[in-house]
Formats: structure tokens, C-alpha cells, sequence
């Protein structure tokens, strides 16, 4: 049986791990700090292991994901320190001598969610993450979902309450965009407290609830996934759930089916089994 | 070469079609009656055609379109009189013995000007029309979109500026959904006057121009389009185009690279052709 090798490379830590699945992982996990260092680490680690077949990259974005392009393979302009227009995955096939595959970090979730944990066999699938920032990936017709770019789904736009929430959201580019009002940091702005410290009855998760049921209600209209999963830090809080079900369902009031919207079953393993993933669709 | 049969099965008329594509199609046009007698005018207009090797059925819906289930090819939910639960594609399969394929009018659209018009040779298209409804189609990846259902992304929510603009929204299931601000029918109950009797620089077009942007802004932060083609009565006000595309870029800020925003090029055709197109991957 082959081993694949994958790559969670993120903001603030890389995983590395071999294995075929969640059962045999090999795993390693280290700060991620400049690009030369990092990815040396990361290759030192393949180095040290059995040999793997392929290698899957889920990695912090944007990245050039087209296969016809110069770039491909690149995380590109990313306000990250030192990481703009780094070859990762190039630089990682290159060392090794290995087919390479690389995908967004939601992607690749979306994509570890459907083969093992909460959507299984299903062939559209939609992951939101709520944390730091808000992103989504998606498998459209059992095919994780590209286009010109890539989903950036925290950045549309919902129904803004000013009179009720007068908060003027924290996204950089748009203010108050989904991810403006409803990510982990705009919580901690607009109260003035932690997320994770807020009761469960404190009204900024009716309001959390309300806004992250919007982005559901646009994501429903525009992919009509079977299920949505939504993972990330402010997610932890599971209240959360029947509350963003509650008001998705008010919200559509009976127009369209409805999918369900469930946690990630593979816990903080789900990143690098995206990766892990994304290897065994690597080519040369 | 093969002759295929469309079918644009729309909720005013019916045009059915033989061909091959934009150049050759012999068409007729009737209005939608019952089912029967309807369903039955486009068959006795095959019957009297040369065979084709398939038809293809682009249609008002909701429609189901699971190959799995045994309503599939069946018109659904609609409020359309009569229409309920009419099985379309199997009624023309059965009468003409050939394999059927059938689609939303929407997704048949962006099909369409995939094909011949105005988005040739992309895989990531999204189809918008913006009439008496709001709807939207897409190739993604090539393939069309469908998932659990079918997009409705004329049920999208966006934000809604209570107050400039104090009208409530015409939708019947939820108020002030795009479709439900931006339609043909919301102008002309917001103004009190038809969309096209409103001269170019009346205000409407201002506030129309940005909620149809809010609602490309999140078809690009979700499906990541190479191009958004954009139809239907209200955008045969072409000046919309250019104050579209502005706050489009105004309100996506630099953060991702713009798809092209353009009117489909077919025209009157868009619809037939899109079933025609269907018709080629139709299959037994």
C-alpha cells in the first residue's frame, strides 16, 4: 500500500505526516518562520522517513493554483513576512523528487472531511473555517472548486444591522465583509473580550449566529452543497451550531432544501489529512 | 454530423429547435399552457423535424435533476398552475425515443455562451439573468453546477441600506434577497415605474448598480469565476455594465483579481442554444 506524504503549511506552524489516513499518521509539527528554514524542515522530515509516493501541500493562501501557469505551485501575494511569491510546492517536489499537489488549507479540509470524516461520499461539500479569518473550500461534483483564483468566502457581503450593531468591522480591505464582522478578532474588538470568555448567553453569539447564517444562506444559494462543515477556533464554541441552523433555516424560509451544517469530525488533524489527501491526487 | 433537438421550456413560452449550434437552428416559438398540451406541441415539432440524435431541455424550475432519483427530469416545486411535478424529460423520452438531458435555463445559458458566445473556451462561467426573477448558472470546472439541488443565487442576501433605501423588497419568501431588491418587479414597485421607462440618470440605476454588485461580489468570493455573464430584461440597460463592473471593483478593493463582467452574447438565442447544448451530452 502506498504511503503519501502532506504538508499543513500554515500561518503560525507547519504539520508534516506520513500515512494513507487518520489511523497511521507519522507526524511532526514545528513554527513556521522563514520560508528557507521552514520548508528545510519540512524536507528534512520526508528525509528522515520512509519514502512517500506523492506529497500534498494545504497551504495558507492566496496561492496560484492554475497548472498552466509560471507561478503555479507559488504562495503569492500574501501579507505574510517574507512569504510572498514562494515556490513551495517547486521547492518541495524539487528536493525530493516527488509528485506534488497543492491546494488551500480549506480546500484540502473540504476535501480530508469527505474521504474520512463528517461528509463522507459526498460529492459536494462545502468547509467554512471561523477563526482568525474566515475562508471556505469546497468539492463541487466530487472536484475541489478553483476558478480564477480560489474561493475567498470570507469576504462577501451580508445583511449589516448598524442600528442593532454599529461595530464597523475589522477586514482591512472591506470593513465590515463577513469576515469583518463575524471573525475571531471582530468578536474580541466589537466586545471587548476574548470570544472563548464570552457566556454562552452573552447576545454577541445571537449575533455571531446571525451573521455566520448569512454567509451560510449565500453559500447555499450560490453552490447548493449537500452538507457544510464549519470548523475554527470561534466554532469550537458548539453553541454556535443550533444557532446558525436556527437562523439559516428562518432565513430561507422553506425555498430550498436545506443541507445539513455539521462540525469537522477529524478534529486538528483535519489539515494535514487534507494534505495527506491531496497526495494521493498528485502528479508528476 | 449529428442534428440535436433543444427545448426552452420557459414559463411564458416554449421555443423548440433542431441544429447544431448558433448558425443552423430551425426554431419554433408557442406559449406555455397546460403540461400536455404544451409538453405535446414540442414533441409533434420533433416529430415533424429529421430525427435528432438527442434532445436537450433547458427549463423554469425548480427542477430535479439527481440521476439517482426517481423524480429526476421532473419540474418540481413550482408555483406555476399545473406545472407541479411534471415529469418533462421523461414525457419527451419516451415520446420521441431518444436520450434526454435537462438542465435549469440558467446553467443551459452559461452552457451556451460557453460554447459559442461570450465566455468560449472558459471552465469557470457564471450565468446571471436579471429580469422578472434573479437567477444564475455555472460551469465550474468545466461541468455544470448542481450539488444538492440547483444555485438559487437570486436568494442570496446582501446588504440592504435601510436608509437610502427604505422599500422592503418583493420576494415572497424573504423580503430583501437580491431578487428580491434588484429584480425587474422590485424597480418598478420601489419607483412606481417599469425599469425601462427610467432614464439613465435616474437614481434607481445608482442603487441598482450596487445591490447587483454586492450579489457578483459574493458569486466571486464563492465560485471564483473567470467571467460573470450577465442577461435578462433589466441588463438590456447597458449602462448598468460599466457602474456594475465600478463598484464591483470598489467594493472587492484590490483584494482579488476581477473576473470579467460581460452581456451574453446570443442574445435571444442564449436559451435555445443552451438546450441544444445540453442535447450533446445527453445520454440514455
Amino acid at each position: 500500500m502506498a504511503l503519501y506524504g502532506g504538508i499543513e503549511s500554515g500561518g503560525t506552524k507547519f504539520v508534516c505526516a506520513t500515512g494513507t489516513g487518520p489511523n497511521d499518521l507519522d507526524r511532526t509539527t514545528f513554527p513556521t518562520t522563514t520560508p528557507e528554514e521552514t520548508i528545510g524542515r519540512a524536507i528534512e522530515f520526508f528525509r528522515s522517513r520512509p519514502p512517500v509516493s506523492s506529497i500534498g501541500i494545504a497551504s495558507f493562501g492566496p496561492l496560484d493554483l492554475d497548472p498552466r501557469s509560471a507561478l503555479y505551485g507559488h504562495i503569492t501575494s500574501t501579507p505574510k513576512a517574507g512569504w510572498r511569491n514562494t515556490d513551495i510546492a517547486g521547492a518541495v517536489g524539487r528536493a525530493l523528487g516527488v509528485p506534488v499537489s497543492i491546494d488551500t488549507d480549506v480546500n484540502a479540509a473540504a476535501l480530508a472531511e469527505a474521504r474520512w470524516g463528517a461528509a463522507q461520499s459526498l460529492a459536494d461539500v462545502v468547509y467554512l473555517t471561523v477563526g482568525t479569518g474566515i475562508g471556505g473550500g469546497a468539492l463541487v461534483g466530487g472536484r475541489l472548486l478553483h476558478g480564477l483564483l480560489h474561493p475567498e468566502m470570507g469576504h462577501m457581503r451580508v445583511p449589516h444591522d448598524h442600528v442593532a450593531d454599529p461595530y464597523r468591522g475589522i477586514c482591512p480591505f472591506h470593513g465590515d465583509c463577513l469576515e469583518g464582522l463575524a471573525s475571531g478578532p471582530a468578536i474580541e474588538q466589537r466586545w471587548g473580550s476574548r470570544a472563548e470568555r464570552l457566556a454562552a448567553e452573552h447576545p454577541a453569539w445571537r449575533l455571531e449566529a446571525r451573521y455566520l447564517a448569512a454567509g451560510v444562506v449565500n453559500v447555499i444559494c450560490t453552490l447548493s452543497p449537500c452538507r457544510v462543515i464549519m470548523g475554527g477556533g470561534v466554532m469550537e464554541q458548539t453553541h454556535l451550531f443550533p444557532m446558525i441552523r436556527e437562523e439559516v433555516c428562518a432565513a430561507l424560509n422553506g425555498y430550498v432544501a436545506l443541507p445539513e451544517i455539521v462540525r469537522p469530525l477529524l478534529g486538528k488533524d483535519t489539515g494535514v489529512l487534507g494534505a495527506i489527501a491531496l497526495g494521493c491526487f498528485a502528479r508528476d
